[in-house]
């Protein structure tokens, strides 16, 4: 088969790979019909993330059918149209055992194209299928269930649900990609007062309007200001971090009310400075996170229910083998205007080889 | 009457100053019968808290009798025996509503001592009395009751519940000074697995053996190690930050667990490093705070009951007029082995001038 595979920083290519198989009893073989590209596979492909193994399979994120699964799998079979997760998860350690599936120490967790090869090609081995893909309603279309393998339901358990958004909250999200965008979208299911945005580039902020920010502020106008100026000086309820790198996280610390959350969802490649000298007397919570999943089933039945967003969040389709055009226009999004882009779908998929 | 007077980075005298009077129908006039000296008014006289002006008096801690009352008082009268609070509440606003008096936006919050005269002096104005003041039970005697004007629920709110310490964890608590010893002792009341204390000075870690630490490490011998020796290499589920410095925040989030809370007690005077770049997906939530004091009469109940160890906190008792000499035997603790010194109380009452 082919897939897209990771050669160390800067290097990768669409290229013909062994067919996955079985190798645990809990496995599961998904033909990938829609795969989506991720923030964090630019990082990997800068060379941000160590861990990943030049000769990977990239790709984390994908809706498919399964086409074969291990003797001890019990919940989907064949034929089954299925949501491949970020997070794959045992089921039976600590963490897991907690909802902390994004921490399983049984060797599930983020492991699809990072330690294990991932969904960016026509097949994916599937880890411990019975807890990480998840059967899909037939009224959510691949290109819209694909934006809940990981985006939707990371902007909505680290950034709103960590974040505690209440009704008749102040949510300032800093950055406004498609995390930022999905945060926005679901912090709208809670009720806030307003939603005030920040980013740098005046195309994001359109796009935040559109999916419902109340107010905008270009992050170099003093965002600060806007912030304080709409909260009779005190601050925002919720901050929630959508960009990754210091100069935002600080910002979010500064716009945060006294007793009020800061969600940092961003991936970092760098330390940040934290201002305790300021916010050790402001009973503020920062919380960090990566994705658990635990909302999958509840935002895929909001999906299906037309509830969400997700289709306003593809600005590209491509058919699945020009992943290199695909990661090309989505790498260059402060040109291209792209949020996310999805290869394969019902739009394309007559281009996805039969086995 | 006297009072302990700051005037400026290293200065503050115990000298003549004038008796306070009712200003507001809410006030209470108290006679102080017991005062300590907080870790928080070293850093005033050091100059690390820039809003206390000249001519403060200092002090946010005592028990004594009330004296007199404004028009609007009701809940307490000349004669009661009163614990007078580090924060003083309006009640009314809307981070008082919330019971986050700390937060106070109508004249309350830590004030005492800090924006009006406090409590180091022979009588002291207390603002909003009805919330500012708890009626002393008779069985806990002065100087038990006067550790419950801030440390005690300062410890068990900043650190053991915003940290959410929970029966089976595994709590870390790093400074094992008054803070630190009071956040063991209110730990404990939830049942953890075990506390593992970490300081650099043998006293210290001793006292935290008293208090019930399980276990001890000296901060410059590898306290990383024996934490993640402790529990299978994961780290502490609960992490308290009872310092006030760069390096032991930073431990404490090297410490903590995926999924684990740091709760910042300490009073920071400088910016830390915040390592998101390890920490952006390890789900850790960090807490800081200001005491509300919501939990006080809780703990005066526990105190009654005898099931909190306040007594094996104070080393030094002085008669309230001795103020320079506690000042000085508290500011050297690492020569005199101080860790409360308590004035006036019982032991001392007849050095107590009379009105």
């Amino acid at each position: 088969m082919k897939g897209y595979v990771f050669h160390g920083p800067g290097q990768a290519s669409w290229q013909d790979v062994p067919d996955p198989d079985i190798k645990e009893p809990t496995d599961a073989i998904v033909k990938v019909g829609a795969v989506t590209i991720c923030g964090t596979d630019l990082h990997i492909l800068k060379g941000d993330v160590p861990e990943v193994h030049s000769g990977t399979v990239l790709g984390h994120e994908a809706v498919g059918e399964i086409v074969e699964v291990g003797s001890d799998v019990r919940t989907v079979r064949p034929g089954d149209r299925v949501l491949v997760s970020c997070i794959t998860s045992c089921g039976r350690c600590r963490f897991c055992r907690e909802a902390s599936y994004g921490q399983c120490q049984g060797g599930g967790g983020w492991t699809l194209g990072h330690l294990i090869d991932g969904t960016q090609a026509e097949y994916v081995r599937v880890p411990y299928a019975d807890l990480s893909v998840h059967a899909l309603p037939a009224a959510v279309r691949d290109e819209d269930a694909v934006l809940l393998a990981d985006i939707f339901p990371t902007s909505y358990e680290v950034g709103v649900l960590k974040g505690c958004v209440r009704p008749g909250d102040t949510v300032a999200v800093v950055g406004a990609g498609p995390i930022g965008l999905a945060a926005i979208a679901t912090a709208r299911l809670l009720a806030p007062e307003r939603i005030i945005v920040v980013d740098l580039a005046p195309a994001r902020l359109e796009a935040a309007r559109r999916f419902g920010a109340d107010a905008v502020a270009d992050g170099r106008e003093a965002p600060a200001q806007l912030v304080a100026d709409l909260t009779d000086g005190l601050g925002a309820d919720v901050v929630i971090e959508a960009v990754g790198v210091p100069e935002s996280f600080e910002l979010c610390t500064r716009i945060v009310r006294p007793g009020g959350h800061v969600a940092n969802v961003g991936v970092h490649g760098k330390p940040v400075t934290l201002h305790l000298e300021d916010l050790w007397s402001k009973n503020v919570t920062i919380t960090t996170g990566l994705v658990d999943t635990y909302s999958t089933p509840t935002l895929l039945r909001m999906a299906a229910a037309g509830r969400l967003p997700t289709g306003q969040l593809v600005t590209h389709t491509f058919p699945l083998d020009q992943m290199e055009e695909a990661y090309d226009v989505f790498s260059r999004a402060a040109d291209t205007g792209a949020l996310k882009v999805v290869l394969g779908g019902e739009q394309h998929e007559l281009a996805v080889p039969t086995a």
